[in-house]
């Protein structure tokens, strides 16, 4: 499957919208495989297909959580995060596409996890970062970035975390996790140093 | 133990600041047991001892946690976790408190955690928004204890886990526990209305 008829597959599962952001994902996780030596290739497929289920129904989506034996916390913490792990089952059954990296990199893109691998990385911040999001705080995650992408995804992680915490919503303890690993490893290396 | 040997035994073990801290909880903690209905007396001890080992050396703290298997969390999240469950080990030690109900809000007074009992909340909450509290943000849980303690604790949970975020600290996962517990309760009362 080459990118264009992986553009090709993807297009009618999603709105006009949520093309035009995976397309600034692709061209992001493009960018930061290169700087983290992440797998290009596999980077652009797994961008190209990180959104796959975002428009499939809720319940279907639970179902698949359910029938999969997945840590059901997706279901728990909020709609939004069901996507993500449903998406990886049906980007594999569906497409064909049996690849571990690209698969889990679409599982993760939502909630990041601790021990992130590199394609995990590269499309959880793709994600945050894509030129299209305009949120408040992704400026400075950007910049972040440029220097320091372990940075720029605890950024982004403790973003996630305060805006949810603000609207007085459950936090994915898995999120919060991301978040701690990051900083243990940051405070190990200060500390190396 | 009387209400003034209790100030006598921890006064020694305390700065005038501190003391004066402890007074404000044992006023605070009065009222607040009324509110919830919780034994009034034990929440004066609670609150008379609940930062008793705040002054003993973090080696001190940290080998009571080692020695008793308490969760080695306390020990990786920030010293200021420490002289909570060293502190409840200590006043049961050396004070000869053995009140599982006392000392288990002085365990858990920092941190908080899920399924609260009615003294947790109360030591937790007093600590919190004691009079001589200062910090942003506890003029508003203080008005919220007014009406809802469950979301007076559920908004000083967030705020210290925001607290964290911002300053790039690790974040103790049982508060985030504690803060989801709430939360989760909370969508479930609504939603059986």
């Amino acid at each position: 499957m080459n990118r264009k008829e992986a553009l090709e597959m993807v297009k009618p599962h999603l709105t006009e919208h949520r093309y035009t952001h995976t397309l600034g994902v692709r061209d992001t996780a493009l960018t930061l495989a290169e700087k983290m030596g992440a797998d290009q290739d596999k980077a652009e497929i797994a961008a190209i297909f990180h959104d796959y289920a975002k428009f499939r129904s809720k319940d279907e989506m639970r179902g698949i959580i359910k029938e999969q034996q997945l840590d059901e916390d997706f279901i728990h913490y909020g709609d939004e995060l069901l996507h993500a792990p449903a998406g990886a089952h049906l980007v594999k059954k569906e497409i064909g596409i049996a690849d571990e990296e690209i698969l889990s990199s679409i599982f993760w893109h939502t909630t990041g996890r601790p021990e992130m691998s590199n394609m995990e990385k590269v499309i959880f911040l793709a994600d945050y970062i894509e030129p299209n999001r305009k949120f408040p705080g992704v400026e400075q995650v950007r910049e972040t970035a440029e220097k320091d992408m372990d940075e720029a995804i605890r950024n982004a992680l403790s973003n996630t975390v305060t805006f949810l915490l603000q609207k007085n919503q459950p936090v994915f303890p898995g999120t919060l996790k991301a978040y701690n690993d990051i900083t243990f490893k940051k405070q190990k290396n200060k500390g190396g140093k």
